[in-house]
């Protein structure tokens, strides 16, 4: 049994940006020494997530609207009105989201649907660097 | 430590049908040979979720009603238009809710509340059979 | 590798009650044997959930609201109607939040954002004393 951890950067422009990022992933668990175990995926950021989904255009935009009805970014946030940085919208959908999941491997090969892929989403009203960590535990 | 992955299969009504998988995953735990370690669960799917949940009627009855308003099967999907499968309201709520929890076990017993059970959720519009990933990494 | 296993208590006054757990988690992890890993974070009950945020009074009080609204203390709930404890809302928020979190760490830190907290929020509708597991896996 052994750790293995590594970082996954990439660019976002914020606003609901989505990344797949579900070949990254995939080649992590290539490189690293581990057969079977899981990997756990961490946004280290209190303005966006990790989740999975069908990674298509259709699923795409109807996630955003879900996340703007559930979190309109033009109302009112208590968090806007004491920081005047207007991302109050993103830390709340965030923090319900949440910031990682667990997925397992066996023989090399990531469990998921066929129809399933990994998304970042960036949740931030401007553009981000981002790092998620990715964290192998396996033997 | 150790790695032990086994499938949980399990056949769902879908839109919205429930079940209770606590007793299957205690059973694993029992079956492995580890006594202390994580029992991660993941769904192989993008129209499923997993959480935890009081198991019973009233609850099931709240929680069902709260996806029907986050996603309201019968309003206008993106990925409706694109694929005509009719279940866009499907993949909001799992990529929401999310495809994995994890549980700590000590001394061979899942540690969850009195009133706390494991619930999968099956979202999609149509019957299907399902797996579930449980993974045991632990000593 | 080893497992770690370790319960953090808290004295919660429910009705959205937050916490900042992070600096707990910190000294886990320093109390530990092991420098990398992952420490996963369950609520061992139905009505309590786990995520993480920047915990200033502005995103208490925004996180706060949205929960509120996706479930609203006072309408009607089927669980309330059968219990007649009056915290079904609370049931359908932890649902949908989640009782876990896994979180690795390197070197014996803990990898998160500089905003990003981790937060234990309490749905009930009374106080209660709260025990939150916290293992470690790692080497």
């Amino acid at each position: 049994m052994k750790v293995y951890t590594q970082t996954i950067s990439l660019s976002s422009e914020g606003n609901l940006d989505t990344h797949d990022i579900t070949g990254q992933v995939a080649n992590l668990i290539q490189m690293s020494s581990q057969s079977n175990g899981t990997i756990t995926l961490f946004t280290a950021s209190s303005t966006s997530g990790i989740t999975t989904i069908e990674f298509e255009d259709g699923c795409l935009k109807d996630i955003k609207q879900l996340f703007e009805e559930l979190a309109d970014p033009n109302r009112h946030y208590a968090h806007n009105e004491r920081w005047h940085d207007g991302n109050g919208h993103a830390h709340v959908c965030a923090a319900l989201l949440g910031p990682s999941i667990t997925i397992p491997f066996t023989d090399k090969h990531l469990i998921l649907g066929i129809w399933q892929q990994i998304m970042f989403i960036d949740f931030d009203n401007k553009p981000r660097q981002r790092e998620i960590i990715a964290q192998i535990i396996g033997e």
